[in-house]
């Protein structure tokens, strides 16, 4: 693709070489000739073997090399990327290997792979990739332009919509975690009938698990990202462009509204409400049934991140505070003293 | 079933429809017509379409609904739930594509899925469902009526009771994380050849690992539920009847006697012991060989709960700590300065 | 193999019957007969029925039972017990049931299991085991030697070194978790298309996810062990001979330095920088873009140990700041009041 193209399909402001094929992208320190890399600030100064950089408007080193200027680079960068390295093309296939059940319907131009297992009236989209040693179980509808990868397991009536990507080792709808204890203090387990609804342009990072709901469905909404290795309980309801980093844990009936940003490691008790729009930082922990409105919050329990951050500046004051008042008992000794000689 | 049925099934009494059907269970605010649910407090006001609801018996609206007094209606809702929706059953198979090993032994009524594997020398008790992919590995034995899901491996030697239920992704017997480091700075592994003991009516929940013992074992006790993406580390003994949420990591050669709870995101440092009936709170830490005794129990490093609280409540009182200080100085200032005048 | 050959293959002194036989390793208090075990400080009091005790040179109680001397007991057990409990042995065998792809290279005397997959353009190094249900991409090199457990998924394009251990559940290579904001709000993918290098000698725990660079590359130096259920994310390095406990999670473009100590359930925002030889308490949080110098450090955010405990003290003794100062005012109060009369 040449530098004049891309600046066309960025919309962006070309300066420098148009006729310099790029062939992939790189990072701005490690990209050589053939490569497009992006600057986020301008204050930045250039120094990358790219044959193309794509910049802010407010960039300031016209000869620099051969820029394009847009309103987000990053941004940019990454829609460049997408065409520059396109999702993996696989050859439509179904694997000798692969056991698909007589009552399974799949679309077209689907490819699955070896070892992969798809059970009775479960339905595959259209283009959809199944990788090798993916477990569909019963009744389970995948939509279109989907990746499974590989050993991922999909219990029995879960659904999955459009352009979903689910990484690998993704349990989606094994049982929640819920029991009562009966008369002799055994867990007698509690229902665990529900379901699992990921919706369209949802992506799963590996190993993560999304419990079904106990009586009701878990759901994930829209366009929301999770990381690796995080647990959604049951019946949990996240919204839609939420964010979820890597081992956050998510009890029960949680929700989380859309639009939030979650870091890694925070724990949910169950039943908190996340309001649209809050984030929160890594760690973080959410105590059952809590309301967290918009803004920024830190902390176990958490905070607001001000008061957070005020909190911690006084708990380091302690040590002053402590001298300050061994001062003062020692002034108030010595004032009060001499009234008694 | 008819609300009679249950009504006596749960010895409960009953007031209203006895000839009402009912198909399954649901959730207060969404079941309908032909479902059963449940009320956990008498003073819920009830605004629901199923057809019955089980109550306590300190339940005051007769003629609300058709209902079933019982002691407990948690509990007599999870049981006539496993009545309503018992287990998945499966026809009797071995699949054509699974490879056990001719030195394995293999129970009656079994069911063994698509790419499941068994080496030489395991057993497979009666009525025991191995789903699809799951490995397991040589003279292991796993007991009757158990439900090892999709893609579980257990190593070898590892010994699983009866009504275990491994879900998906579950990791049985891998080597524990024990190293020397020898003159050079380099790490030797210490030897990780013990085994796992998971006793009768066990659940683990997914992605979950459970490390074999260095030299002895590790042990989970009859009636223990974990949650999904736990730790176990090796030599780790967990009695009887404790539930751990998910995510809580458990060090090598830690104690958690019977009847524990252990919530989300707990770190346990190794040889610590938590005595019969603790409770710990999520993300709690607790510090290596720490003794941790009834009760409850919060925070890194743990406390009881009581002091956690109180604690938390005088780091918020800082502030108000250090204005008074400076409104004491100022007045012994004031109260001062005039002598000196 | 005898006692006198252990103590010279240890380079250990000898005392007692140095023609006694032993089999195996056992732990101190339930080692039997024909088997060795070690006690790591010389004031223990022997009470072991094992034939043989490997003791510090400092060990003083020459006629309790067998004992060989050396300079490290523990590091001396480890190194005895890799002899008499070498890793298990496995015939050479391509299973019927694994899928090779015609393009892929297999070295000699190599072990795949079944159900195993090996993409196109793939490498897989000499006396290598690649256990049942693995997974390995395209343009994979895994070295000789290693051994690669069941359901382990290896992405396109990394690279394993040789005598690696990846346990069960291990996914190298899924994409990182990036994603820019477009003008809808729309969370768009940064590019994921770099790759994962474990160097030789790397141990890596069950269900553990090292992510794929997003433009370079994600490495794991030489010597390094990580437990289970760890997140590596993009572009993270990681040097050599260091160890991470289970849980911990490590964002991206982290760098960890060589011979550092990670407890469990750390969490590392990204761009920090922990330096060579640095210590990191379990649970600990470092926050984005920190330096980590060496020395051994806990909290969240992180301090060094000693100033950690030390507000943690300071924490401890508000209540009595509190009680002081209410004593002091009293007193002022009594003091100045006089003077209004």
């Amino acid at each position: 693709m040449k530098v004049k193209e891309i600046a066309e399909f960025l919309s962006g402001e070309l300066s420098g070489d148009g006729q310099a094929e790029i062939g992939s992208v790189g990072s701005f320190t490690t990209a050589t000739e053939g490569e497009i890399t992006f600057l986020e600030k301008a204050g930045e100064i250039p120094g990358t073997n790219a044959s193309c950089v794509i910049v802010p408007h407010s960039f300031e080193f016209p000869n620099a090399c051969t820029i394009i200027k847009v309103k987000n680079p990053k941004l940019a960068f990454a829609q460049i990327a997408a065409v520059l390295h396109p999702p993996k093309h696989r050859e439509s296939q179904i694997h000798a290997s692969a056991v698909i059940d007589e009552n399974a319907k799949v679309g077209t131009n689907i490819f699955i792979g070896a070892f992969a297992f798809v059970g009775a009236g479960s339905e595959i989209g259209d283009r959809t990739h199944i990788l090798a040693g993916v477990k569909v179980g019963n009744d389970v509808k995948i939509g279109k332009d989907c990746v499974i990868l590989p050993n991922v397991f999909i219990e029995d009536g879960c659904t999955i919509g459009d352009r979903v990507i689910l990484h690998s080792g993704v349990i989606i709808g094994a049982d929640g975690f819920g029991y009562v204890r009966d008369e002799d203090g055994k867990y007698i387990k509690f229902p665990q009938i529900g379901s699992v609804l990921i919706e369209d342009d949802v992506e799963i990072g590996a190993n993560t698990c999304i419990d079904r709901g106990a009586l009701g469905e878990t759901r994930i909404g829209e366009g929301t990202k999770i990381d690796n290795l995080v647990q959604v309980g049951h019946n949990v309801q996240i919204g839609k462009r939420c964010v979820i980093a890597a081992q956050t844990g998510i009890s029960g009936s949680v929700v989380i509204e859309d639009d939030c940003v979650i870091g890694g490691q925070v724990g949910f008790g169950d039943h908190a409400r996340v309001q649209s729009g809050a984030v929160i930082g890594s760690q973080a922990g959410v105590l059952p049934g809590k309301i967290v409105r918009p803004g920024v919050w830190w902390g176990t329990p958490i905070q607001p991140l001000d008061e957070y951050k005020r909190q911690n500046a006084h708990v380091k004051s302690i040590e002053r505070l402590k001298a300050e008042v061994k001062e003062i008992r020692k002034l108030l000794d010595d004032t009060t003293a001499p009234d008694k000689s």
